[in-house]
């Protein structure tokens, strides 16, 4: 079984940008009324994923955990309330999605994050799509700002309340940044990889892991920069006394595979330890063209971990078994196909 | 011959620090006296140098392209004549340094950018710093501001006087961010490998260099993420109808090899066109110590140049020959031992 860790519900019907759209005018414009719930059938619902589907099939893989656009989250709109209502509507949907396809997707949900705001609301929505809904993760951003950088770092204490609902659900938090308010950061091509950039080296100077040792953060678009500069950061901690690396990462930080060539896949998969990577593939995402020299899709990353030269125990961690170990609530859904899916 | 594109003068004797408080000092109290010039003997300058000539002979390089430390140039702090005292100051001592060991270091200049300001003390200090003491290029902060990132894009016309400029004198910058002021960046570990990931995507998105044919940009740290994410780039340039990035970067965006282990460098190498790679060690610089896995200095990165698998003609031009190219000011200082030192 191949489990995708990466994918956004980027195909939503277009009555999920109606409401946005509604919702924002609003905020401009305090005559204009609030929007009200999302009208869609599940018909449109199972149209709108086809795509997904198609290419589940085409490519192989069979599971795709899934949450609301990134880019849309764009915490910086608004206040509280804006985030809270539209988190719930890009919830809602995405827990509609996993009923009427209960096994090609599980839910991950978008938190109701404001610049500055305390994270009660954040943690009532987790619970909420945790225990109401049965997702298993959540996409945490760690600059709810949109490019400016206001919040305090994933280390800093202002998360650890977060944190400790995480801990206590059992239940992992993507780090994954939104839309860029600022125009030196193109979202897909900047933004969001030195957001995963920037995690790591968060995650890399503190103890956050000694205070949440069962805490587990997945850094996505394969680390961001960490596997190309592994020599930086492990002289980096080094020169900071701080542990070697991997043990650092060991149980607590996780890259996806959504690196979109063949030799950045190769390089993350001689580099990093094979227990701390992810199959991903962040489809149907930033990225949707064919590659000329290749002649497939570049988000086709299953076919770039198939061509890699590793062994049969690391593709079958790479592609099922750390996904279970890491979203160990998966299991409640997708039973294991075999004894060996558990295997880390 | 080997010329080494990225060194900084991390190893300035005390008395430039001196100034430096004191100047600081003088900011938060107007009745502290604004210090006079750095007041320190060639002796002290040939002393303080040792360590990057014992580096060069250690390692088998021959000349280091020096400007003053990145770290240190803080952008954020004060006002336009904060930053022109100071940039002033520091490049007055690299051209000293220059002067002393003529066949070791060639000059690099600090600009005295200032957040929002016009660039005219910039192109006046590139001036000074080319016509006056023969240095041969220049470090452009993309962020001033320290990690707030709020100048314009350096594809903004924001930046084009100083463009005009370079265009002119014939010499090239090195996108290279300072501190960072933002307790979300880690200097070396975050802020300097976003910002390179950031420049390059910048460019990717518009036709600055059809604007400015001649322009070359150097984006250190072996060009942040970009090389890892290269499949990314080639989707993201696709998808928006760009140039294929081989041709976008061609005459115009160059790459060094401060990657510090064999994998990153192999990747660099492997993606990167050879003609776009320049050799570089930012020695002594973001990390100093000694990597337990090889025995050797981790930004000892001609040791990862050598044991790579390209042919000696590439090995050259990215060892001397591109540099020549890219900085063409060197031949009148550091005139070509063979005829091979132009081929590109």
């Amino acid at each position: 079984m191949v489990i995708d860790c990466h994918g956004h519900y980027t195909t939503a019907p277009k009555e999920l940008q109606v409401f946005r759209d509604a919702q924002i005018a609003g905020l401009k414009d305090s005559s204009t009324p609030a929007p009200g719930p999302v009208k869609v059938t599940d018909d449109q619902l199972r149209e709108s994923v086809q795509p997904q589907l198609k290419f589940q099939n085409d490519r192989g893989t069979d599971v795709t955990i899934f949450s609301p656009r990134a880019s849309a989250m764009a915490h910086h709109i608004g206040d509280a309330r804006t985030s809270l209502d539209w988190s719930r509507q890009c919830n809602d949907l995405i827990h509609r999605v996993c009923e009427l396809f209960p096994q090609n997707f599980v839910g991950v949900c978008q938190l109701p994050q404001t610049p500055s705001d305390p994270l009660a609301n954040c943690i009532a929505e987790l619970e909420r799509c945790v225990n109401d809904f049965g997702f298993i993760g959540c996409n945490l951003n760690p600059d709810p700002s949109g490019g400016k950088w206001t919040a305090p770092p994933l280390i800093d204490r202002y998360w650890y309340p977060f944190y400790e609902k995480l801990v206590e659900l059992d239940v992992p938090a993507m780090v994954h940044v939104s839309a860029s308010c600022n125009p030196n950061f193109h979202a897909t091509g900047a933004h969001y990889i030195n957001a995963d950039t920037t995690a790591f080296m968060q995650f890399l100077t503190a103890d956050l892991f000694k205070d949440f040792p069962t805490l587990r953060m997945i850094i996505p678009h394969g680390g961001g920069a960490v596997p190309y500069h592994w020599g930086r950061y492990r002289g980096l901690a080094q020169d900071m006394k701080r542990p070697l690396l991997a043990d650092l990462i060991r149980h607590n930080v996780f890259f996806d595979t959504c690196v979109y060539h063949q030799a950045g896949i190769d390089l993350l998969l001689k580099i990093i330890p094979a227990d701390n990577i992810l199959f991903g593939s962040e489809m149907v995402g930033a990225v949707r063209g064919i590659d000329p020299e290749s002649g497939h899709y570049y988000d086709d990353t299953k076919r770039y971990i198939d061509a890699a030269a590793i062994s049969d125990r690391d593709r079958q961690k790479i592609l099922e078994g750390n996904a279970r170990w890491v979203y160990p609530r998966i299991n409640d859904r997708i039973p294991m196909p075999t004894a060996e899916g558990t295997l880390r």
